[in-house]
Formats: C-alpha cells, sequence, structure tokens
C-alpha cells in the first residue's frame, strides 16, 4: 500500500484516482476545482488543499493536466513549484499528454534535483479509465519503470515501457498519429464504398478479415449502424473528441517539425480534423469524421 | 467434380490451377505463353490450344488477367470472344483485378447473351495463391455466389459475397487502397519514432497493442528486423510489389473520381507510392516505402 | 474567308461560332439540340441539319464536346463517323477538353486516313468565349499549329503552339492542375490571415506584391469583398463551376497515373474539391472552396 | 539622419546595415561573432561592444535574429534584456521572421513599459538585402508604422503595414506558406508535362500567359535551362534555402493549429520539403524540391 498525491481530477483523473483507491492505496487528491475534490472524497481519497500539501509525504506523485505548459508551471517553473516540494524518495508520474521536448525538459531538472520523473501518458479513453484498462507508455529508466509499474497497473491494463525520458509522449504521438490516419482512412474507404452501392457492414467484415483490418474496424467502426456501443451508434456523442484529436495531432506535428521527421500522412488527417473541426463538430467524437466525406 | 476453363497462368493463376486440380476437378489451362501452359500440365491441368479451346464445354471458366481491357477484349469485344463461345451453363468468373465500371459492363452484356458472370478479385498475393489462402470478394447475385463458392473455395480461405455485380472489385479497391494508407501511415510513424530515439521494435509492440493496430504491425512490419519472414526483412524482395499497389490505387482514383467520393488519404498515399516508385522502386515490395522517409 | 464546320454549340461553343462569323467566315453549325442552332443561326452561321452535313465540304472542322468519348465516337468509332466523311483538305480541331490518350489516338487515326487532326483545347471560360479572348493551347505539327492559327485567333487571344499531338491536352491538364493549386492555397493563406485578424484585401494586397504572387490573387479574389466582378463578388455565381474543375482534375490524374508523374499537390486540391463538391458545392464557382475552410 | 542600433548581422542583417549607412544614418551596430561586427565597420558603422551598448540612446533599434526564442531573451526574458535598457523615444522593430504568438507577447511586454515595439520580417532574401529590395510587413499601429516606414525604405521597397502587432509575422507566414504552396505545385506541373514530351519552356511560358501564372514561373523557375540567374541555372546553389523554408512552414503550422486554421495544401507542401530535406538536400535552395520529383 502507498500514500500517492494525484493533481488534475477532471474526466480522466477523476475515474483513475477512485482505482487507486480501490486498490487500497492512500490518495492525497488536489483540483483547483473544489467540486472536483469532492467527488475525489467521496470515491475513498483525502483532499488536499493545495497541490503543495498533495506533494507532501508522498511515495508517488501522479499529475493529469491539459498541457506541458501547466505540467512545467506546476513542477518546475510557477509559485511553489512542486519539484521544491516533494522528497527524493517521490516517483513523480506525469500521465498528461504533453510535447516530448517538455518532458524531458521536466525530467532534466528533476534529474538536476535528485528527484525522479517519468512520463507516462495513457490511452484508452474516458471509458477505459473508469474500466482501469488504460495503456500507459512509460518513459524513463527501466529502475524508474519497474517501480511505477505496479501503481500504474492498478489504473491500466497495458504498461508499455517505451524508452528513455520523453518516450512515452513520443510513443502516444506517434500511436494517436496512426489512429488518426485510420480512422480518416477507415471512413474514406467505408465512404467510398457506399457510395458505390455496398453494404458498409459487408465492405467492412471483408476490410477487417482481409489486408485492410485496424482497430477502428474491429472495436469503433465510424458509420452509424454497423457496431453497436460505440460513439457512431449514439450520433458520436461520448468517445474522444475531434478537439482532443486535433489537440494530438498538433503534437505529432511538433514532434515531426523539430525532428524533421516526414508526416505526409499524419498532416493530412489533422488537415482533415481541421476542416471538420472548423465546422463546428469539435466536441463530437473523432469517428465523426465520417460526416466530413458525406453528402 | 467440375470442368473448369482456367485462362492466365502468371505468378498468380498457375498457383491456383495447381489448387484446382489438388482439390479434382479438371482443369483445362491456356495462356498466350506456351511454357506457362506448360507448367500447369506438369502440376495435372491438360493443356488448351486456344483460350476458346479451354472456355468450350466446361462448367465454370476463370479469368486472371492483367487489367480491364485484357478481360472485356477476351470476353466480349476481341476476336472470338468467349462470350461467343461459352455455353449458358458455364459460370464465368473473373478473378483479375480491374476497374469496377468494366466489371460491371462486362455482366451485363454476359446478362443479355444469358451467360452468367461474377467479378471475383483476390487478395492475398502469390503466397496466398500457392498456400490456397486467397481471400476472394465476389459481385454477383447470391444464386451465382452459391454456385462460385465451393470452387473459389478451393484456392482460398476466405469467400466473400461483396454485393451486386461489380461489387467484388469495389470492395478490392476500398480494400487496398485502406492497405496502401495503412502501409504509408505506419512507416511514417514508426520513422518518426527512430528518428526520437525509440526502438521500432518496441513502438511497433506498443501500437499493435493499442488504437494503432493494423494488419501492417501484424504481420509485415516495415521496418527490417522487427520481424521475419516479411520482405523487410529481406531487402524488400518478394511481396506484393509497389508498381501493383501504384496500379490498385490507380483503380481507387478512378472509381473516386467516377462516384466523386472524396479520397484525401487514398490520394496521398498514391502521391507517396508514385514518388517512391518514380526513384526506381517499383520493382521492390510495398512496404519499401519505408525507404522514402529515411534519410 | 473560310468555311467551317462547328460541333457542338454549347456555353462555350456557341459564343466561339458568333466570332468566327464576326471575322467574316461561314459557319455551318449543328448541335444535337435544334435551339442551339436556331441561335447560332440568329449569330449569323447556317444551321446544319447533321454532324455529317456540317463537316461535309468545309476548309476546317472545330468540335466543342463534353469528354473524349464522344470526340471518339463522333469522329472515329460512331455511326457515320466524321473521318469518314471530311475531306483530306479539312483541317479537324477538337478544341474539347478530353484526355490526351484519346486526343493522341484520334490523331493517328486521322493521320492513317490522310486526315489532318489537332488537339486545341481551350483556357478562359464563357467570359473568354464571348470577348474572344481565350487562350488555345495546340497540339500538332508546326505546319498543322500554322493552319490552325488564324482561325483559332479570331476566338482567342493567346494561341499557343504547345507541341505534338495530344500536346495541348497535356498542357490544359497541367495547367489547371496547377490553377487548382492556387486557388486552394490561395484560400487556406487568406483563411488562415482572416482567422488571425488580418484584413483579406490587405493580405491579398501584400501577397500579390511578394512572392505569393499568382493569378488568383491578380484577377479572381476568392474572398467576397476584396474584388469586384468576380464570382465571390456574386455569391460564387457564374465563373468556373466547381463540378468542371473536378473533371479536368480527374484528367490530371489520369496523366499523372498514366505517367507515373507524382502529383501530391495535384491529388490533394483534387481531393478538396471533390470534399466541397461533396457538401452541393458542384454548380458553383471554383473560388467557393473558399468555403470549406470557413466556419 | 537617425542613430540606429542593429543586433544581428548575418546574410540579411549585414547587407541591411549597409544600405542603413549608405541612405546617412548613423548604425551602431552589434553581433555575438566579432567578425560580424568587424565587416559593419567595414561598411561605415560604428562597432558596438554589447547588446546593451547598440541599443543606449538610439532612435531606432533593429533586431535581425534566427527564433522567437531569440527574440524575446534579447528584448525581454535574458540578462540584460534591452527593453530595461532601451529609452521610451526608441522605436524597436524586429525584422527576424518568428512566431506571431511571440511577437505579439513581446509588444504586450514593451508596451507595459512603454516601449514602442513592431515586428517587420522582410521579404526578398540576401539579394533583396543586397539591393534595398526587400518586402517589410509590418504589425503595430498606424502610427508605429508612420514612424518605421522611412527607416525601413532604406532597405527595401515595398513596405506594406499588415495591420496590428503580430500582423507582420501572420502576413510573412501567410505568403511564404503560399509561395511554398505554388513552388512545389509548379514543379509537379512542369515535370507531369515534361514525362509527357513537353518542352518545360513552352509550357512555363503556357501557364505564365494562363491562369497558372504564379511568382516562380514569373522570376524562379525550377526547371534547369529554362531561366537564367536563378538558382536552377546553378545547380540549385545559393537563393533560399530549403532548410530555412522548413522553418516558415513550421511557423505556417504553429498558426495553423494554434488557430484552428485548416492547412491541407500548405501541410502537403511541407510534408515535400521535409521528405527532400530528409535526403539531405536542406543546403540547397527550395527551388530544388523539382528533383523530389524527377526520376
Amino acid at each position: 500500500m502507498a500514500t500517492i498525491g494525484f493533481i488534475g481530477l477532471g474526466n480522466m483523473g477523476g475515474p483513475m484516482v477512485a482505482n487507486l483507491v480501490k486498490a487500497g492505496h492512500i490518495v492525497k487528491a488536489f483540483d483547483l476545482s473544489p467540486v472536483q475534490v469532492g467527488k475525489a472524497i467521496d470515491d475513498g481519497a483525502q483532499g488536499a488543499q493545495s497541490a503543495q500539501e498533495a506533494a507532501t509525504d508522498v511515495d508517488f506523485l501522479v499529475s493529469m493536466l491539459p498541457a506541458g505548459k501547466h505540467v512545467e508551471s506546476l513542477l518546475v517553473t510557477g509559485e511553489g513549484a512542486l519539484f521544491d516540494v516533494v522528497s527524493p524518495n517521490t516517483l513523480v508520474i506525469d500521465s498528461s499528454t504533453i510535447d516530448a521536448a517538455t518532458a524531458k525538459r521536466v525530467a532534466e531538472v528533476g534529474a538536476s534535483k535528485g528527484i525522479s520523473f517519468v512520463d507516462a501518458p495513457v490511452s484508452g479513453g474516458v471509458g477505459g479509465a473508469v474500466a482501469g484498462t488504460l495503456a500507459f507508455m512509460v518513459g524513463g529508466t527501466a529502475e524508474q519503470f519497474a517501480k511505477a509499474q505496479p501503481i500504474l497497473a492498478c489504473m491500466g491494463k497495458n504498461i508499455f515501457h517505451a524508452g528513455e525520458s520523453g518516450a512515452g509522449q513520443i510513443a502516444k504521438a506517434c500511436n494517436n498519429m496512426l489512429l488518426a490516419i485510420h480512422m480518416t482512412g477507415t471512413c474514406e474507404a467505408l465512404n467510398m464504398g457506399l457510395k458505390n452501392g455496398l453494404d458498409p457492414a459487408v465492405l467492412s467484415e471483408i476490410m477487417k478479415q482481409s489486408s485492410g483490418n485496424n482497430w477502428t474496424l474491429q472495436v469503433y467502426n465510424p458509420v452509424p449502424g454497423v457496431m453497436d456501443g460505440v460513439p457512431s451508434a449514439n450520433d458520436y456523442q461520448g468517445g474522444f473528441q475531434v478537439d482532443l484529436m486535433f489537440k494530438d495531432l498538433g503534437l505529432a506535428m511538433e514532434l515531426s517539425q523539430q525532428s524533421a521527421s516526414p508526416t505526409p500522412m499524419g498532416s493530412q488527417a489533422r488537415a482533415l480534423f481541421n476542416l471538420h473541426k472548423a465546422k463546428g463538430n469539435g466536441g463530437l467524437d473523432f469517428s465523426s469524421v465520417m460526416r466530413l466525406y458525406q453528402e
């Protein structure tokens, strides 16, 4: 049983805290919104009055924030920066999806102060957070990974050691870029079939059992009526928002630019989600990009 | 046991004939090249002196030719066109990968003469043809499909009824366009990971178990050293040639244009294979598009 | 003064005939629609009862038809094909925009029968046809070009000798592909400026006087309010329809595929016009693609 | 006659200083490299020992630096930040090409300290800097623009007031994105013509006089042999490097992402320059992207 500070109790952080509690850990939870802290208390966590309180005397400190600037401010540059608060025994785990450059920079500052920091972004969405089936992609040393693994395993199913510091964010950016490529590609293949008279369920089945097989055909079909229990069956409500996919594709483009890695397909996918978002669809599930293709 | 005429004994047609013979059928095989006919005889087929001879007094007539113009000429417009030769009891099965418009036109002419014609292009490559594990995507009536199914099952594993006449070719074009999208997308995600220090085997595994999962990561990894027994492990020899993928993407673009179905991702994939082909790589396996991204 | 047969009296052909008449030529005009023939008679042409009549005893025969299949049928393969009717002294000029392969094939058949045929597609739209300021891009020998030039000069301003047979169609496809690239690129640059607070008129002026200068900024600005007398000032009515640009981009893609010439930018432009067309904008002027970018 | 501090004496800054001196101004020049300061002294400038010295007691302070972080550090966040040094009478002009967000942020800090700051990036390259024919795109108030205009006119020909603070950088990003689109589009249109037998000089002329007309066809033809005195005539040496175009496209993508402005064509152009750069062509002129298309 460990004592864990947890900062950022939104759609993802909230259920992650609940799963840590269920696994028997003591969780000191903080969020800028007292309402969210209240919910965490209801789930069995201890409420903290401040980020500093949540970070004090803990074995692990987990953060789940919107972007790199929030993480860097919280830990390094802001007032009461937590790297001046946490003990050297604490392993700091950032599960936010942020740019790899910031993740590496924060880890370096941590190292210079004797503090262990790993990047551990997640995949799997709100559903995965609630079910405790998230995938974690971890960037850090083998030792840090070994220490983080059992804690992450309380919140997720697949815990990957992607490589050194920053590698978790890099793996996440690569994976989500590829997911965006699948989704747009699958939408346009299905749409072309549809426009030429094929039944989308039949075509989906054929491609799933052939070389066109991919994750979206398996569990996230974008055409309404083909699959139950997915956002396309629910008017594209819930799921993983277009706005979030657009953010992730921005991170992938940043990585592409900094490392001069060509991304013609990823760039194309970003452009398509951008066109879709420009028509007011940012709040829909990302499989709604199907509608961009349709009349 | 059926009597089957078979026209077109190339890399694909040759082993398909061998599998029909193995299943106990009588095959009358013809090719413009006597050498290929000789090989078919060695495999147990009867050699035919002409396409007309192969098409006479058979239960099924199978064709495996390079493009729509060859199929249309053989069956409809050329000298000694086979639709004037075959009996109304013969089911004509075209397994060539051709444009859907030609397939539909040929089927219509057939119907007007009382001849049954289905389009049944395959997926699975030379390896699948030899192993008898091809996928067939069939366009025709339910009755025609029911009749063709047991014959196709001698040469393949998954026999799909895609829909009405032309639907086989449409499904094939959609599937292969999606495959081209996967392959290029997977190459660029892996290359971006590599350029940022990740191990491609580790990143491949992470994406395969996450939402980036697709057929290329499962059985056809494009990075040398990650997977055994695939073209990338053999200097991109063998497999499915860039030239053939480029041809298939041309068919997909034709379908997109005729039906005004938007294909931004498929168009992008075609452009990338074209850039790759322009540098003299047309004869390599299509996973060699990895090299387009690399330094 | 020459005697000229003219077949195809639509939006383009009609005013072209009027300009030939104005220049003092005798024009024998035919169209499948008697209404169109009537209008040509009003403009001073002689009405012909059939294509064959229009093609008999003329110095020049001009055709202006929708697609390659119409041209090939009219001249070569259809009933009463005109290559069996025209005299060897007649120069056949096809001003339709069609695929280069058909243009070359028709020219070859013509040559085999001793008939001179040039491809001479136009640029400049209905406005240019009325004003007699079309550009003609001519494919044929130097001698054929010299003979066609004075006739074309009655209908246009710039008469280019693009090269040998087919070169006119090739030049047209290249030019219109580049135009589509300009238009989409200019729309997205202006839209990005707009979304970041710039005045589109100011940004247009800056780019026009800088390295961003192109034809659309000079005479065809796509943002309503920046320029008078252009389709964007008139709710994108008139001008050059999205459907026609989509057709031309299809011809460019066909040429790209046949010659394995990479066209990543042209393919992208085609995809964007396709997305725009899919939302019901096929009948608007092509500068309306501006709306694809906007909220 | 004004006294002008100038910081950053590279390929661009050096000749800009020389032109200010020629126009009769006193220039206090500083660069981290004493060699560059020496050259400026040779051109008639006064050498400054530090940025602070160059910024003291001047009417104008001009900076010409590689990226936003250098500008922000020099003026705002670094040690001896110049906003703590310059007098309120000094107009600070940043001619670096940087991201608009940084430009706006720096201007805001300046305003809070009573210091006037305008962004004024240039277009025209080293040739334009030497000849004094640069284009300046200025972001600031009308008053600031009026004050800056005569100084900028010593170094350039077209001085544009793009709009409020940041607007200069935004206009530059839009313009250069559009230039990249022209260049790649023109290369692929010319290459397709070439591959189909057209003379690139003839096709260039046709498109220049038609709707394909753009800046690259006018003064910067990418095909060797078509135009004299351009980089393509000199093995793509000199001119505007691929690396710099790639940097500018990165700034455009950042702007696109922050403002959610769709840029499918600009993204495509970035991907193409990236593919070209990955093959070791970063140091060539950007028109060398022609080679990406060729065999």
